[in-house]
């Protein structure tokens, strides 16, 4: 049972989010905004580097509904499990590794983050949007994953609903009007 | 110098806005509606709140800026470095501090949040509405910590500096149209 009194029996943050719709309209905002776009980072590459941070901040939720979306976005079958468990190992770009090093380093705390992880991203690749990017959906989630379970929101376990659910939020809804899972 | 070249040589979370003003827009509508309502939770309680978890983050820019607006709506001259050194006994309601104990926990993670805290600050007042946005101011500054420090931001020293701008914005200018600091 949550911490307080939600008015619709809804999931994770959806429930919060109807509970108080003044607060969840920016916070669908800077889900689209941080989710739903390729510049520089895919949506894949941003829906996995908020599940990895989900994963990190052990949050069953948000780690299942992004990582419901990410796989969703792969080529590879079990792309999201092999990122979650090591990510150093997983098959992706050397780039999106040294991304996910930082999103990493971020979730400890901001000063975690160091020169030579900047700077490796970058001789790889990484541009400065996508480093900022990357910084501030890892922090973005650190924000969620402690709403979510700050609040003692229920999770239900069946992988089907959030497959399903991931389907409609890329093919149709996506955040902005919807809850960001 | 901040790990990405940034437009302009403003502090703290400013010079990210203005480098990336495509994630700037919800980033200010979330600060706008979590600090500048009085809805349960005045303003200079909003601020006290998004200042000690700045604090236990040490966030320098955040936990300034953020403890400038707070002093600015208190009485006691002294209240936010009151409320950092010790908030069991700064000069602040019953319900405020169960509030932060609340916040404590969340800025540890969401799971650290125990029923007892939540049953205590209801006990001593707090409503859901309010235990909803101290958990979730708690944690959006969990993300703009991490956003400012993980990036590598530049942050003033002169407190007078911190005091201006918290002036402005309380009186002129708030979040929305402006950055969140």
């Amino acid at each position: 049972m949550a911490h307080i009194t939600l008015t619709e029996e809804l999931p994770g943050i959806r429930g919060l989010m109807a509970f108080r719709p003044f607060t969840a309209s920016p916070l669908n905002a800077l889900a689209e905004t941080l989710l739903r776009t390729d510049e520089g980072l895919t949506k894949g590459e941003r829906e996995l580097i908020a599940t990895f941070v989900s994963s990190l901040n052990d949050c069953f939720f948000c780690q299942n509904i992004h990582g419901a979306v990410a796989q969703y976005y792969a080529t590879d079958n079990t792309l999201v499990d092999k990122v979650k468990a090591d990510y150093l190992t997983a098959p992706i770009s050397d780039k999106l590794k040294a991304l996910l090093s930082i999103a990493k380093s971020v979730q400890q705390g901001g000063k975690h983050v160091s020169l030579t992880q900047v700077e490796t991203a970058r001789e790889l690749g990484a541009t400065d949007i996508e480093i900022h990017d990357t910084v501030l959906i890892s922090a973005a989630f650190c924000m969620f994953n402690r709403y979510v379970d700050g609040l003692g929101t229920f999770a239900p376990n069946a992988p089907e609903m959030y497959q399903a659910r991931a389907k409609k939020i890329a093919e149709e809804t996506g955040y902005a009007n919807s809850s960001p899972s």
